[in-house]
């Protein structure tokens, strides 16, 4: 589906408008949005805005990570849209001239349908071109990007709430967030490199407005690349604090079953020997003889107490 | 509430003059501290200043991270005071103009209060203007990172200090230690950044005089950086040391479980051997066949003991 | 094997010229490509094309990574060829000048037999000339790290499946996984250091056509770098989760051990006392003795059952 | 503690000249050295001298990390000044200007009063003035710094010299030299930073001299820091490779339990079946009863042995 | 012992001249060589040479790192040979001026004896002056380093040749390689930076000629160092896949020990039961008791069996 958006010199909006009337002399700049294009519709990225074969390549194929291309008379944008609640990325790509934006994507993306709005709604924008289009869909997708960290911090933060849990279950959900972290990571630090990129680019210097624009946008980008080392780190942290209780934990266990091993393992043995069968035994005669075992067996057991008490493996 | 500190031409002050009179010729700068601004005073950062609307939107928002922007006219600083004992942290926003200060915050901060009475009280700092202010807000602000930190290094100190802790005590400490190490570094490493940043750009080379002042407070910053990372690398060994003297106490108690295993089992299997039922068992009837099991059992034992004793495995 | 291709001024194509040819008028550029050559067809690197020696020796030596050499009216690449499934590397030689291109390379490379033809088939890229080689080169030649690369994604993903392997399998596939992983960044992380250099190279900054051609491949092996270090990382969590899950099978197997020595290590013993063979032993004679004896152990071994499930042990 | 050091015109020294005099035109530069100064006589530094605040608020408090600040007329450089037996620092703070040096300290330092003696008996040092003062302190200071390095090496080779010390010894004394050397990074890498930052300042790159000298300096440092950084590796080598040793005894430990206790269960079970007292048990009749069990004991204990041989745990 | 070769501007070479004739008119280069030079000869670096005191220094103690100074009128070059076989290494210092090298070290070097005899051999060579010496003795110490890493690369290959060697040596195995890494990595990294800094240094950037040459050396740093961090990660992973393995070796141990211990503990306690000596046990009277307890163990017995099958601990 191809839609446009023309703005004339009056400052007033015209809506779809077919490609070929675009340039006419009444309209000072105008959007073109590719949503889901077919074949055809793609095709005329080459037949009608000429665009350069590598930067329509970018388009049609999905490898591309965030990124900035000059061309001659237009920049090329990389950008990728987040679902922040399964973490999918959405490519978004978009052409901007002095006239003219063209935003080209496979699926349905509610940042591009707001900025549509924004543009038709508000004449202020309207009078202000593509930068600013470029800038409200830019700043809405990073938008996106919190909810997404926002949801790993809440999880990390679960983990941590002191219900007891298995450690089988911690160890699992602490491996799946630090994935979707890189997997977040792949989005968030090209895009926060483009941006300083850009920052430093010739075309944004002479414009002090759009300077501090871009820069709120950056700003968001380092704060979430921060949140992120610093929650890598702490996860990394998490999982070391838990190896480390469940070795404590196979301390106390192995402790338990040694004490009660070395206990008993003589005891036993010695009602072993009481219980064999030669005929000439002479304690078993004995009239004491059963109390005297006893006796025995409870020196033997109470000395294994006091040896682990004094070697203070009974806490 | 609003409340404000004007310096006149000639030296003197007066406190508390409504916004609109600020702009008298005969004031030569003033400052103006927003401190928990209900809703219609905070659209005076608007209305009465006509500050940029990124600049008023980081004020309302919680989400900066300490930073500077530079808007035609003045200077935007976020910065984070700091609970010593909570580690929770206030922002504080600083517009800096030529003859102006404003602060925002939205609760009581003592670094700000204190500030404002020394510029209320110090002759010398009334003639020095805005930077000046900015300055002794920053160093104060700076200051009350160093509890924090000594605070931290002194719960590292004490897990050191020779007391017989449990091991999973030590481990929640360090844990807890090094999370809050993090969320120091949030706050210390951006704003070091930001110093950086001061101290290389135009506005501060100019003035010699300034230079030194704000060098001082990155000195501090710098410290406080080191201080972070060496803390962080020294708790990370004590860690490993710690799961170090786990695995050697859990060596010691699966080598006490297994001394006495390997000596007992084979010495109960012979009582067992004694102990059975068959009406034909020779050695029952021999006159010395218990004591001959005896020494038997005494020879096992004793061979095991020097077995180990030949492995090391009895220290 | 030695094959040649001019260009002629008047835009055809000359195929197997001999080499003393290459150099008359009516040529404007040739490509000669040395494929496992004879040790007299090396010599004419230096017989004829009076190369560099020390390029020279870089082409006959097997030693050198992807790197960029700018000699005296030519520049000599060096590129690793790589075979997606071995993950072996060939190592590709390439002289640029402005008349000609001479590639060098010890076994038959798709990526060269596919260039040569790409060259011979289309007018367009014949009038480009040896920068144009050197692009549908190195593009193929980079295109063929992706197969690789994601080779190795679908073994981590695979590894992750749901299926039950033997960890012992998992912990050989990860190493085997990250050793691949190694070696394929020492091919890729050198060659996108030597595009990085040749994109901030004069040569390159004066043609604007090519500088978007090689920013493409360089796009490229940007996305396989970061590709490489996110793997890394992740790999890395994955060994430390299935660590995790080691750890925690192994307390549940010394749980299950020490549950029931605890529980059936003082049964046994009571039994233990009573098949002793004391003359004298007045319980043996009681009436209920054996039912006493036998509630008695009820008594013990339900105790530890329930010590056990106060300690938790018992999920 | 206060003395001063006065070098005239003609070349000659004066002694202990009070402080008023030392700006007689006849003397052409002088050092003051403030040992443990009392309270009175730090306040020289700013009633006499006139530093800057800031400069001497770094004099008094402790907090400061080896650095080097440029004010009006003089540099203030921080030194640390180590004991190489207990690795305890001490602060050194020196104010060079083009007449003088001031150095101050709270302790007595061996450095200072080795610089002390050159200058003195030197009669070509005496030409030399400030920053040659500079350069003799700062290289007695550097050079500490081997001793307490050297010691540190001596500490780690001491680990490795093949003596049998009990694992939570090694371990102990590695976490020791860890945390040492932390500390020692403390201090070096600063300072190192410090000597970056003056070889690199314009006071220093017109006197080709002092460059070479602080070059000097600054190559042991470099050294110094190269040293740290592959021992502090090195011994991270060593826990993990004491770590997999402890791992290795564990696993020979648990074997052993293991082999017993699989061998002689199965043999006790069999010895506690035929202690059993039923009255009708017809192997207890046989004339080979006794013997026949003794066979199948032996063959089950054979088994045994033999299964373990096959999974290779007898070595 | 010293020796000179001395060339003269006609082209031939005169060799062992005395020092003090080697500034003779006719003569347009010469290398004087020290090599184990007794003091009154070491001497002569300040005595003849006038060389600047702190790069005497340098010579004469053993601490330096592979490092370049800057004199007035010469470079001095300090280079660490390397012995393949025992990673020892030797200091070789030069002295690079325009009409003179000076080379000086402690023990005989190949790397200098070779160089030495091709600057005799080599007509051409002789024409080219101190820059191609040092070319000719640094290409040959740096050719030296690969052996070394070779024998690394070997060793590290070997412990992964499928043979079964106990942990315990492949573990010692895989620290002493990863010593020598460090070790090797000494000298490699500060040569690298030292050439890197060579190269970017205004007297080699006139020589078009010398830096293609210096180049091909760092090309060999830069392989070397890529080589030393990519093995250090592999060793560091092949550590973590032996302790990996290990662990699964524990659970395997851990796990026959518990399925014999569940299995056989409440075997052996029944039949404990039934050895009691009590006058009044019902079922000792009964027909077929032992064929009725029989059956009971071999019910506990499976049942013990099955549940460790369903739990999917007997592969
Ligand atoms: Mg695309
Ligand atoms: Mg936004
Ligand atoms: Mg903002
Ligand atoms: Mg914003
Ligand atoms: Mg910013
Ligand atoms: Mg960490
Ligand atoms: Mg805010
Ligand atoms: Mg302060
Ligand atoms: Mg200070
Ligand atoms: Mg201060
Ligand atoms: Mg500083
Ligand atoms: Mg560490
Ligand atoms: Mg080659
Ligand atoms: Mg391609
Ligand atoms: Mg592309
Ligand atoms: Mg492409
Ligand atoms: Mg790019
Ligand atoms: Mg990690
Ligand atoms: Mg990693
Ligand atoms: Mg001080
Ligand atoms: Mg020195
Ligand atoms: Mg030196
Ligand atoms: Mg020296
Ligand atoms: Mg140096
Ligand atoms: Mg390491
Ligand atoms: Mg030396
Ligand atoms: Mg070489
Ligand atoms: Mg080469
Ligand atoms: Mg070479
Ligand atoms: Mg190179
Ligand atoms: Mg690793």
């Amino acid at each position: 589906m191809i839609r446009t958006l023309a703005v004339k010199a009056d400052g007033t909006l015209e809506r779809d408008l077919p490609l070929e009337q675009l340039d006419r002399a009444d309209i000072s700049w105008y959007w073109v949005d590719f949503e889901a294009p077919s074949e055809d519709e793609a095709a005329l990225l080459h037949n009608h805005f000429h665009f350069h074969p590598l930067a329509i390549e970018d388009c049609l194929h999905f490898l591309q990570r965030p990124k900035l291309d000059l061309y001659e008379g237009y920049q090329f944008y990389v950008l990728h849209s987040l679902n922040p609640d399964t973490l999918k990325t959405e490519e978004l790509d978009l052409f901007v001239g002095d006239r003219y934006v063209v935003s080209f994507h496979f699926s349905r993306l509610n940042e591009i349908d707001s900025a549509w709005e924004a543009v038709s709604a508000d004449a202020q924008s309207i009078q202000l071109g593509p930068m600013q289009v470029l800038y409200l869909v830019m700043d809405r997708i990073v938008d996106q990007y919190f909810p997404a960290m926002y949801n790993l911090e809440d999880r990390i933060n679960e983990l941590d709430d002191g219900t007891n849990r298995p450690h089988r279950v911690i160890t699992r959900r602490l491996f799946r967030i630090r994935s979707d972290m890189l997997a977040l990571r792949k989005t968030i630090v090209p895009t926060s490199e483009m941006l300083y990129r850009m920052l430093n680019m010739d075309f944004l210097k002479e414009s002090k407005r759009y300077k501090l624009y871009f820069t709120d946008i950056y700003d968001h980008l380092l704060k979430l690349t921060a949140m992120i080392e610093s929650n890598r780190e702490l996860t990394s942290d998490m999982r070391d604090h838990y190896m480390s209780i469940k070795t404590d934990r196979m301390n106390s266990i192995m402790l338990t079953l040694t004490v009660f091993t070395v206990i008993f393992m003589p005891l036993t043995f010695i009602a072993g020997i009481y219980g064999m069968n030669f005929e000439y035994m002479p304690e078993l005669k004995w009239r004491y003889g059963y109390f005297a075992v006893l006796g025995l067996m409870a020196t033997v057991g109470v000395s294994m107490f006091i040896w682990f008490k004094k070697k203070g493996w009974l806490e």
